[in-house]
């Protein structure tokens, strides 16, 4: 159920397909982002209509709104979202090393002050890989000490070092939790089975700071794991060590110790560096790393970033630029960017991209997606947003033809070079 | 085309067939308003989901963005929107009135400033006919003088007597673009077939006081009325008099001298009067409505409004209630209205109203919708309005159904006493 086939590559990049418990992912592919169990503005139809395969939660977001206990009262991510695909859950460590000021960080974990009412909480190893189990996530990621992009050797090497002994007891934990559900006992001596009994919502609700998005329920029943679907979970391990590639080596070389894994991540990157810093760190990894485990750059997925990902081994992507920017107005073309406002637009019959099958550019012209934004309708928000994630699946989905064509290398120069040829 | 089958009556209460150029619309029927071409946050594919079979299109909203000559120059309302079912257009007359302190009325008509860029910009009869002609509306309304709600009887006077002069002036240039549409012959010694040339887009465009929206367009082609799909447009009366039944009963007879009509609207109504005062106006004007004709209440559509209307004759309603509450959490239910970000919802996995059809309530539990006010996801917004829409469309058809049975005014007691149960 875990499995990841490798069905083609040319150089390095790589065509497979990633077997889960609520589907498989034809890959490379790109994951639209579901900070709060919702792709910003798109319904799980919508979602699902751009062909997107896998979507991802914000673990710190949901467990602060709705709170886990809520999700998994109401049956999982899945039934709450109603999203049917799969899931990945990131671990909440980004976000809370985002908050600067807000949270203090130790051996244990970090505390940190939630941005919706001020209440101190705690994230650990333990802690992310509880409340991932709680939603009910496909893929859970490990909990990962994220440093400052371009952050220098001594604290890239101490973020990089602690993720690896978080990523012990993330495993441990996460071993306890999966044994737990198989009926309380334990394999390998971990010390699974008497502490699972502990996860059911009373405990995960009351273990939170008291507040009313997420303290304790009375009036929510107490959940045992095992009446819950099983969401056959798996742990990813996230490889860290800033911009240095001496780390990023020992980093990778300390996850496979602890391996194997079903899939490894990327994390630290297309935060500041330069571009070819990325692709250097990517290439440093890329014949390092199991050939038939998928690969996941975290946060990474402007449409050029795609393909320089893909043509390093890259299988999965995620980043939120595709509704953020739609949000803005700002559309995806074959052609480079344009601005949806855009006075060119007025007027216009013509399709938002021609070459598109999403329902913005075969319903509307141009000229009424332009007039939805200077009225401020929320549609124009929505339709652009769909478009752009549109724009990325079907990249991946173009991506993965090409390699199994054995042509990609060509296409995707040509792509790249028509895509920057106005500059943007 | 224009027909109007009157299917069955029992007491007051009707159902009909109206036959117009886009559709057939089976009424009674609630209209949901698209302010701005767009029904607020629902994409044409949305609102024809949830059964409606007519949309209204503001006039005064669509002239200051995008102009009726981008609408024009897009092939019409029609086109531009994406919904290929009938349109109606209101005047603008209720907007301008509305525009307090920002508009001057004599008897050419209203001068009024864009509350969108502080313009100042003229409507009369006329420029209301030349701007829903332009838009491409299946029924354009006639543009009247609104009086403020419960105006004494000589304000409420004047309006009435102006509107029934507004009215010759309407349908004299109405008659002439109809007539210029055939050829530019006339009929009945209107003045139609030498003003109707000037109706192309340019002179439209530079009739306009010049904006970004809608000034000059030096690059909008000049499209005669004849190379456009044939509309087929008919123009709609509107009975003022405020909440004077004498003024309502001059109006009406005025109005009736001038007929025949495809349909007859009553306005000024819900703007602050009691609700008995309401029911009061239309019992009186019911029985002295054509009956083969259409009755139009304009602006009104809270769900007792429509039974009630309905009850009294109405055939057609419209109201942005149902957008509005929908984007502010309020829902409609066969119980009464909800606050969808109620702590009550909190982790439900009911469906927001069993009984309905609508994609919110066959798709999403409510602990999700609330979920999606409490992070202020626009989907929320979105889902939430459309119910409300869904809500009043299908209170429409069960209306027309217990009419077609004979049993209205059991059901419709039933239903009212059950939605006031808790007392909202």
């Amino acid at each position: 159920m875990f499995e990841f086939h490798l069905e083609a590559t040319q150089g390095l990049a790589r065509a497979g397909r990633l077997t889960l418990p609520h589907g498989t992912v034809a890959t490379p592919a790109f994951m639209p982002v579901g900070t709060h169990g919702v792709v910003r503005g798109l319904s799980a139809g919508d979602v699902a209509r751009t062909g997107a395969q896998i979507i991802l939660g914000n673990t710190y977001h949901l467990h602060l709104r709705p709170g886990e206990a809520v999700v998994r009262q109401m049956g999982g991510l899945h039934r709450f979202t109603t999203w049917s695909g799969p899931m990945l859950t990131d671990s909440g460590g980004f976000q809370v090393f985002s908050l600067e000021g807000l949270r203090r960080i130790d051996e244990d974990g970090v505390e940190f002050q939630s941005h919706v009412d001020g209440t101190y909480r705690r994230l650990s190893p333990e802690r992310a890989m509880e409340i991932q189990w709680a939603l009910g996530a496909d893929i859970a990621m490990a909990f990962d000490h994220v440093v400052p992009g371009q952050a220098p050797q001594d604290l890239a090497c101490e973020g990089m070092e602690r993720t690896l002994r978080w990523l012990d007891r993330c495993r441990a934990r996460h071993a306890a939790l999966t044994e737990g559900r198989k009926g309380g006992r334990t394999e390998g001596g971990s010390d699974g089975g008497a502490d699972v009994p502990a996860l059911d919502v009373e405990t995960l609700a009351t273990g939170n700071a008291a507040t009313a998005e997420s303290g304790p329920a009375s009036h929510v029943p107490s959940v045992r794991p095992s009446v819950l679907p099983s969401p056959r979970q798996t742990l990813w391990p996230i490889i860290q060590g800033g911009t240095h590639d001496d780390l990023r080596r020992r980093s990778l070389d300390g996850t496979l110790e602890r391996g194997p894994w079903a899939g490894i991540a990327i994390g630290g990157l297309s935060v500041g560096e330069p571009k070819p810093v990325m692709h250097r760190i990517l290439e440093t990894l890329a014949p390092e790393l199991p050939r038939e485990t998928p690969r996941y750059l975290m946060g990474v997925g402007f449409p050029s970033d795609l393909l320089e990902g893909i043509a390093r081994g890259v299988d999965l992507f995620d980043c939120v630029a595709a509704t953020r920017n739609g949000r803005h107005g700002t559309a995806w073309l074959p052609t480079g960017r344009i601005n949806v406002r855009g006075a060119a637009l007025k007027g216009s019959t013509e399709p938002l991209d021609p070459e598109c099958d999403c329902e913005a550019c075969t319903t509307y012209p141009r000229g009424y997606l332009r007039h939805l934004f200077v009225v401020e309708d929320m549609l124009g928000l929505r339709l652009v947003s769909l478009h752009n994630v549109r724009f990325l699946v079907r990249l991946g989905e173009l991506a993965r033809a090409h390699i199994l064509d054995g042509t990609f290398d060509a296409w995707s120069r040509e792509w790249l070079r028509r895509y920057h040829a106005r500059g943007t």
